[in-house]
């Protein structure tokens, strides 16, 4: 029943998140190719960051329409899940000003993390109300990747201090295995079997 | 019947207020440990902001889904509410700025302290419409907390110029009271006599 | 049909704009009250301007509630309309910093008139789909206020030559002949006849 | 089913990326028309991307009410047109700073090149679902302009190396090619045969 809201307000909070990101790539003050080329790490930080917004946005999207009660619980975790990724505008920019240094390149895995953690909070609080027999407990069966994630995030934030490169192509790998497979997974279920919410985190 | 458009407005400029905040914690020019240090009393303004933005979300949420009708008068006490609220990123940016100093501190009470004003203020005016028998009238004769949360914020005031600390724990109590008995409130409503709206600020 | 995703757009677009503005409040470097007011012209000029904001929303609401069909020549009308609106922001804060000075006062009468002329555009644009017995077109019939608003700003930027507390009044007293009466009327029509629509512009 | 969700996410997004582009253009520390004049560059910048975000708002507008069938291709699709439209405040603020340099002109016809490309494997998405009998491919059958603004683009941003100001009329006349005939198709469509969508890209 107030499912439209809760949703319209985190399309609106991602949204704006996904939006300012930009405002990190501050305009150059020259005029040639050379007063441009110093923003690449900016630049690839705002890709790989839009990339995991547009996942986040994706997997609650379908997390949401296949569930059917919110409670003040749920609204609370939908809040907290909003709070980290609130904060990864800051860790990108930092990680791209930073030229991807150690210390930035850690906390960009942390916040990840915690917005993992929160995403997991989340679906719990509506499995709760939800129920074991439900359609999105049915999918979140099958939920390898929900697990693999916090643990590649763990590796990456040790790597950070070791080689931020290796940080970067984990960081870089996790998103790949959500857009991915996403697509196959639903492909297969609109070929055979159309049942069950195919992407629930 | 105009319900719908109020409160995607709202939703809009409370998803705005709360992410723009984050802006303030500008990205810091070192890359190690210690340039993120001096970022936390920005960082913990930005949280208790952030759960009081999320307290009026839920709370502006629950009352405008017991309510039937929206008069221009109503229109006019949202946007005095989103006034105060649009506020709140200013003085949340001051008082983390200046760790905490007495008058920042107390600023962030008067905001706080309007915006439960506008609150009471837009209640009663959509309680003007609803009548005295309405699901919101019933569920409004038992708000303690929208009258003790004033009176709490009076008394941080003054506290900011003596002690900033027990004004800033004042400030965190009432963010808890509000985040935390809801849910028990809720969970009673459910369990038991299931009528009457439960959360209305 | 389309009118839904209209005023969502619309609607998001005023939401960013009215909270832009109050970025223009530049947190400030000192801790005390000295360093606060400085800050009155900045402060009164965003409070004049999200009045108007607010008046803005609250006619566009009612008058696209009295719409049925968006034409391709609407949307670019609306469009147009928000073009201008998203200019209040700059002039707001050139008014404000430069301590109500005559050109920028000038020059935010200037973007206020071309905004009013703005509306007339998209009102007749709706009005050449709606027909002249529409809902829309009776209300309008009796539309003094909407003649009289670009008369006001066009003598307010004249007067910020001369005196620009003269200019300030003016702009402040179309902002009241917009909040105040509207409430009036729609008690007149919600108490008596209840036909037509109580507010386009 | 998913359609409202996803129209109402790229709303969020178009509106705030044509909202904070105005946030480019700095309040000036001066207050008379000579502090404004040199603004003058970003002003236009402004105005043309204003009108390339309305286009690709009211395009995007009507391809999707259009569509039936939202696929996750179509999600991912979508987040990648939004993309590119991200950077437009980035390319128009660069462009207008460096008063039309010619690096700067080609970097804006690059990002426009890329929106219109990300616009095409939108379309031929949705198209992938919707079928080749579908109201959006039989619209999509006529479509000239699709395929005429990118190679204006690739001529406007050769262009910009040797004469910046053609390479802008190119982009002024891309925009005014969208702008105009939209009407009159849409008023022969209205006049006469109705069927079919008026305006995809």
């Amino acid at each position: 029943m107030n499912k439209g809201r809760l949703e319209a307000f985190s399309d609106g909070v991602i949204a704006i998140i996904i939006t300012i990101m930009v405002l990190e790539m501050k305009v150059p003050a020259g005029h040639d190719v050379g007063a441009l080329l110093p923003l690449w790490p900016v630049f690839l930080s705002y890709v790989l960051s839009y990339v995991y917004l547009g996942i986040y946005w994706n997997n609650h999207h379908h997390m949401l329409h296949a569930t059917r009660h919110i409670s003040g619980r749920v609204l609370w975790a939908n809040l907290h899940l909003l709070f980290w990724l609130s904060l990864v505008p800051f860790v990108t920019g930092w990680m791209g000003e930073s030229h991807f240094a150690p210390r930035p390149m850690a906390l960009y895995g942390a916040v990840l993390l915690m917005a993992a953690v929160a995403y997991l909070i989340l679906l719990n609080s509506i499995l709760r109300t939800e129920g074991p027999d439900s359609v999105l407990a049915r999918a979140v069966g099958r939920d390898k990747k929900g697990k693999l994630s916090p643990l590649l995030y763990v590796l990456a934030i040790g790597a950070a201090f070791v080689s931020p490169a290796l940080s970067g192509a984990l960081y870089a790998t996790v998103a790949l295995i959500w857009v991915i497979p996403d697509r196959r997974i639903e492909r297969v279920l609109a070929d055979g079997h159309a049942t069950g919410s195919p992407k629930p985190q």
